[in-house]
């Protein structure tokens, strides 16, 4: 679709920018793609190899004169970022962030914003398990989900145009309030990493069985929680943090239910166990049927792009 | 390496004997395979599709000559089976199971077997989210690990020659005691189940999300929690029931920690929460390491042979 932006600040050099970075090239969507990063060592991983056209100093360096500028860096950090670069902004530019919560995201940047700036908050569901400048890849993005959540009184037009920036580097778009994302992704994403990250605990912990016999027979069931339970935990600290209310309203209907699903063991409620099991079938098929089901799951641990299921 | 035993009965036709079929078919380890289900529709898909080279009416016809008997019912239904075929048992044979917990099973089978009889119980640690006899495949064993669970007194040559057939199967043979076994399975395997099942079942519930958001957005995390939680009902009733004391150890312990990760999102404590994280990525190391992470999830949706890592 040929360039929608003339400038792009990437501020944050992790999976997510990297892999903007490189799909942006690819389809030729913006002039110049600028990017800083905290950590030194990440901005001389980033010149070596040339995941961006330009490699700054300072966040307000890169943002200054951008079109856009999206903010890749961990959902404690954004509010930080957002007061340093606000007065570089130039008027007219997009503010967006790609970070898993949205509520604290939004109350954290917004206040930033100068008038005349549009602030577009947004969160690309695609990861994998792998971080760091050298973790990105082109086709991330392709037939994932990006969740827009526009505040009140964002320009529709700054919307369209990061939208459609969105679906030239793969992504389906869709829009949603941030409260209501937050909800959503409790569900489908925060809490099933706690409880993953929980479960690898559990199994770190006990004595009677050796971690090497855990790796061993991991096969059967644990592996797929690993695999959720190893991504940054720097993110999924701040996550936690951030969407505080939403996952522990979850978390307590989850230990609800494992609760009764633990009573019906101890009881031997054969007719009870069988009837969830049962049920939780259907929502399984579900996803099958959506085609959200890939050969390559999702926290999974090759860099190739996840089939079209 | 040719054949290990002369006829094989294969009790129960689902997704573990029908890939054992195959298996033998393939390596020629078999000279011929007779099978048993209990349904009739199962032993007429068994026939139309000529899954063993003979279905017969009864569990005690398919015993009755063989020199190798594989239980492969549901962990709650290998006593009576037991109990129905011991009669027919030819003196020298030897019976196994494939069942997912072990003490039990021992508890259940061994008091049937006559004098002169093997029994060398067994677990291949190998599935996929599909079941019934049209589910299995040649390979379902290949580099997978299946253990062995010998009782007191068990004949080391009987145990050794069925190690043998396993292992000409593909797959990797283990020898551990039946309590232990189901410890290690409580961890690796039974309770990330259990908590999988509990976790799409809040989904379920949930009000305020809808399903089809559940479906869209569910490739964040809780996608993977859908696999392993689409497994076959009844076998998942019989392993909780079955395996109930070392489950409901780890599950506490599991409830535990998830109560200590929750009291510090509450408290807003990062620096637990980061720690706890960063510790949990030292499992997933070891276990690409260990060669045991593929590119196809266990209980992955493809039959597609699993690759070896």
């Amino acid at each position: 679709m040929g360039r929608v932006y003339d400038r792009v600040a990437l501020i944050g050099l992790g999976l997510i920018a990297g892999s903007m970075s490189l799909a942006m090239r690819e389809g030729g969507l913006a002039g110049e793609i600028v990017g800083y990063a905290r950590s030194p060592e990440t901005r001389a991983t980033a010149r070596e190899i040339g995941l961006v056209d330009r490699v700054v100093e300072t966040a307000a360096e890169a943002a200054e004169g951008a079109d856009l500028i999206v903010l890749a860096v961990p959902v404690g950090a954004m509010g930080a970022v957002a007061a340093e670069i606000a007065p570089f902004l130039k008027p007219g530019a997009t503010v967006t962030d790609v970070g898993s919560v949205k509520r604290a995201v939004v109350e954290a940047v917004a206040p930033h914003i100068p008038a005349g700036v549009h602030f577009v908050p947004g969160h690309p569901l695609a990861g994998t398990e792998h971080s760091g400048p050298r973790s990105g890849f082109a086709s991330l993005f392709r037939n994932r989900w990006w969740l827009l959540t526009p505040v009140e009184g964002s320009d529709p037009e700054a919307v369209a145009r990061l939208a459609g920036l969105v679906r030239a580097m793969g992504a389906n778009v869709e829009e949603m309030d941030a409260a209501h994302h937050d909800l959503v992704l409790a569900v489908t994403s925060h809490t099933p990493h706690l409880i993953a990250y929980t479960m690898v605990g559990v199994a770190d912990h006990l004595k009677r069985v050796t971690e090497s016999e855990i790796i061993k027979y991991s096969a059967a069931g644990f592996r797929d929680f690993t695999r959720i339970a190893a991504s940054d935990p720097t993110m999924w600290r701040d996550v936690f943090l951030q969407n505080k209310d939403a996952v522990l309203d979850i978390l307590g209907r989850f230990t609800e239910e494992l609760f009764v699903l633990q009573r019906a063991i101890r009881m031997g409620d054969g007719a009870h166990l069988h009837d969830y099991f049962t049920r939780t079938r259907a929502i399984r098929r579900g996803i099958i049927e959506a085609g959200q089901d890939t050969a390559a799951p999702d926290f999974g641990r090759s860099q190739t792009p996840a089939k079209d299921a």
